[in-house]
């Protein structure tokens, strides 16, 4: 039994507008839920949508590819846009409001301000794209303080961005609670990406073995291997299947992404990896 | 006729309990007013707090002598500290709560998040004081975020501080607003400064010739007099009635602090200087 279409969702694309409809739920006494998105939504997203549902009695979800947090060598022009879509996926999920800012909204001329998190944004995903968590902590303190929400929810696929914006709320008692959505995964292992649009026929079978070679180190330091060897079989194995060039793939202690000790690890670790396949940049993460 | 001695002012020391009594006062349907400061009061932050106390219901003054926006050559130690004359004077000027956290509160282990501002906090004393604007716009971010005010007084003795505040407060889209309260003066025009407490009696009469200095720049340049040469002669002149050394003399745009053409000046100005006293430095600005 298929469900009734959604009513479209209601969308605002101003600061003001988001605040006066956040206002006028709190005034009612509401919770409000949030979800950043850059939009080209698939299940991962909704997930969030669904978690952030369960924790307040409202969820806002903004949509906005985001300029300043892409190098100038990478994909911000052909990233995937269809609000449309999104809108309906949104809705769809018991998403109560849609914020889909202009550029020009979020940044007018003469904005100067960044914030940086040093630490956890300088290893991975710091080395690997330059500039690129500056402009994502700068984004989400924005959005944060626009939105003003009780909760916001990150997807876990993007484990050190979560891991950013955890330092970054913390450090600026910016007042959120900040929660963490489990990546969604097609059958064979890939995480969910808006980034898989890009992957061709013959990549698609391919991009499932960074998950899996994840997977093995993770097996190989739990059962008490040398980290770096695990780490660098990984690296060769994505280099023979056909990767064109791994960025990293390292095991790394969650809330701090320090390195775990060359002998067996003791504490909890998470197992990080980025490679390109063609002209697709894949990264993927696991933990127990 | 005086009025009798007010009680003692309330006063928290953690995060979580100032949020408490904001709530508080916010389910009673209050206005919030918000005064940071660094301590060792004068007039000058008093008029600031009675100033908030025209826009706000409840008045919150912050005392925190911020380690991060201090150089290593600096005054950090030796920065005067009183905290129980500064409630009493806090209360006097109708203040309802003292903020004092301890450093250990502000900047936990692990706290690793900076806010900076390019363009409006680069020139001046972001030329002289090296990381002194990251250290303020991170601070008052975080107080800021800490006490959720309806609208912050900053002083426009710091006239380049609350430049730096006001760009940081729209481009991170913090909802507040920020009024800046003029700069309180002794009879010779000196401004009223913590930092005077450093001057011995023979620098004291010499110590108002900042502001003397400023005035005839800004006098020149609004009588279209060229505005290098006249910031030169500022310079010159105080150099000769015994500052150490001078940081700047500059005419300024205010909003931006940019420079003003060489030219005569159409639109507003503000002449800003810094200077070194003995081992006192000085700041001050006018504009018109």
């Amino acid at each position: 039994m298929s469900a009734s279409p959604p009513a479209p969702l209601p969308t605002v694309r101003t600061v003001s507008d988001l605040r006066a409809q956040v206002a006028a739920w709190r005034r009612d006494g509401l919770r409000i839920g949030f979800v950043p998105t850059m939009g080209a939504l698939h299940e991962g997203h909704l997930s969030l949508v669904r978690l952030a549902g369960t924790r307040a009695d409202r969820v806002v979800a903004s949509v906005f590819v985001n300029p300043t947090q892409f190098g100038p060598n990478e994909d911000f022009d052909a990233y995937p846009r269809d609000e449309a879509r999104d809108a309906g996926l949104l809705a769809g999920a018991g998403c109560a409001l849609l914020f889909a800012p202009s550029v020009g909204e979020m940044y007018p001329p003469g904005a100067s301000t960044t914030v940086t998190v040093a630490g956890v944004s300088e290893p991975l995903d710091g080395q690997a794209r330059p500039g690129h968590f500056a402009g994502v902590a700068t984004v989400v303190t924005k959005l944060l303080n626009q939105c003003q929400p009780d909760v916001a929810v990150f997807g876990e696929k993007d484990f050190q961005q979560l891991a950013v914006i955890r330092r970054l709320v913390r450090d600026l008692d910016i007042p959120v609670e900040i929660v963490g959505g489990p990546t969604a995964r097609a059958d064979d292992g890939l995480a969910l990406s808006s980034r898989n649009a890009y992957l061709t026929e013959a990549e698609r079978p391919v991009a499932a073995k960074l998950n899996a070679a994840l997977r093995e180190v993770l097996t190989k330091v739990r059962a008490g291997e040398p980290v770096e060897a695990a780490e660098q079989a990984a690296v060769a194995a994505l280099l023979a299947a056909g990767f064109r060039q791994v960025d990293y793939v390292e095991a790394r202690v969650p809330d701090t992404l320090e390195r775990v000790g060359p002998g067996p690890a003791n504490g909890p670790v998470r197992v990080l990896g980025a490679a390109h396949l063609g002209r697709t940049r894949l990264i993927d993460n696991i933990g127990d």
